[in-house]
């Protein structure tokens, strides 16, 4: 049985999703990255670079989501969940599952995490200043142009999706209000009404 | 005949050399990010994100380096560029090539691309003053945790290995020494010699 090691709030959702949707068999470890459990020894010593997500299979831990997505979807072709056997449209996904790790995602760590790159009171509230727009620009990127529609990718559903949703979650939480981005929104919803994510939700209330 | 859209001095140098290792037939299209030129139409057109690389093939435009990466390894199996038929081993090298463009590479862009997360010039130097800390952060767990040796992924050379060279490229520019990190410091070396590396870097000369 796999374990993914998960912070509610966190990006770590999207892989909890992708699992429950590829039926993976699978246990949620939930940490708590407020209370710092993330740097604590027991979880440096299955993630090194203390983060979520880590996803302890047999072979060993895989950490960083678009790594994790796209090895769910390998590991599980028969859920569907990337267009695996071609190389261009799953390149497509993945740059899409980059953009969001290196550019969305990291637009919005500038909220709280500002210390990861500076020093001074004064620069953290600058760089929160910011985020409404930061954010904001990479949701106009995706709303105009990446996003195909009903899906990410189009008609299939894809690993791109959770992740999307995943993100697409904190927009209220950074500032920017999500009528903005209508597909964007949509697309949220229509993903809160999937079982996989309804089971994954679930288990927060639980 | 793919194209590939690249900036001297940025991470598109990877998938530079990726695509000389794999053999492909392409082309070099150099713009200058110190001029501006991914911010200009003709560019936007490409990749409306205004960033490099991005690979023009006859399907249509990959970008974000690690999907291009994997892209290559994938379009060119002979190349033997990443372990294809195994699933987790391919992660290992997707979480690897991720950990690079979502930390690394952001921690680096705080030297002089600040603005995209905040405003203020006091920001702007204090983002800058923390880059050899936060790099040699990264640097720290690579040489340590993630680098097998004698390439990224252990006896096999990967898309790992350019894109490790390419931001170990950086590291004297961001105040990092790399006397701290032998192993990257001969890998960087290692990777100096080999003829597709050689052969890419040479273009700049000419």
């Amino acid at each position: 049985m796999m374990k993914l090691f998960h912070a509610w709030g966190s990006c770590s959702l999207a892989s909890a999703i992708a699992l429950e949707e590829a039926g993976a068999d699978y246990e949620l470890a939930v940490i708590s990255t407020r209370d710092g459990d993330q740097r604590r020894p027991e979880y440096l010593a299955v993630n090194p670079n203390g983060r979520v997500p880590a996803l302890v299979t047999d072979r060993g831990v895989l950490t960083e989501s678009p790594a994790i997505l796209a090895y769910i979807a390998q590991a599980f072709p028969q859920a569907r969940l990337a267009p695996l056997d071609d190389p261009f449209a799953f390149a497509q996904a993945q740059a899409f599952n980059s953009y969001l790790a290196s550019t969305v995602h990291v637009a919005h760590a500038h909220r709280h995490r500002g210390y990861r790159w500076a020093d001074e009171e004064s620069s953290f509230a600058d760089m929160a200043r910011k985020v409404p727009q930061s954010v904001g620009a990479c949701f106009r990127l995706i709303e105009d142009e990446l996003f195909r529609g009903p899906w990410v990718l189009g008609e299939a559903y894809s690993i791109c999706d959770p992740y999307l949703f995943t993100l697409a979650g904190w927009l209220e939480g950074d500032g920017v209000d999500p009528g903005q981005f209508p597909k964007v929104l949509e697309h949220r919803q229509r993903m809160a009404e999937r079982p996989a994510v309804r089971k994954v939700l679930a288990k927060k209330a639980a």
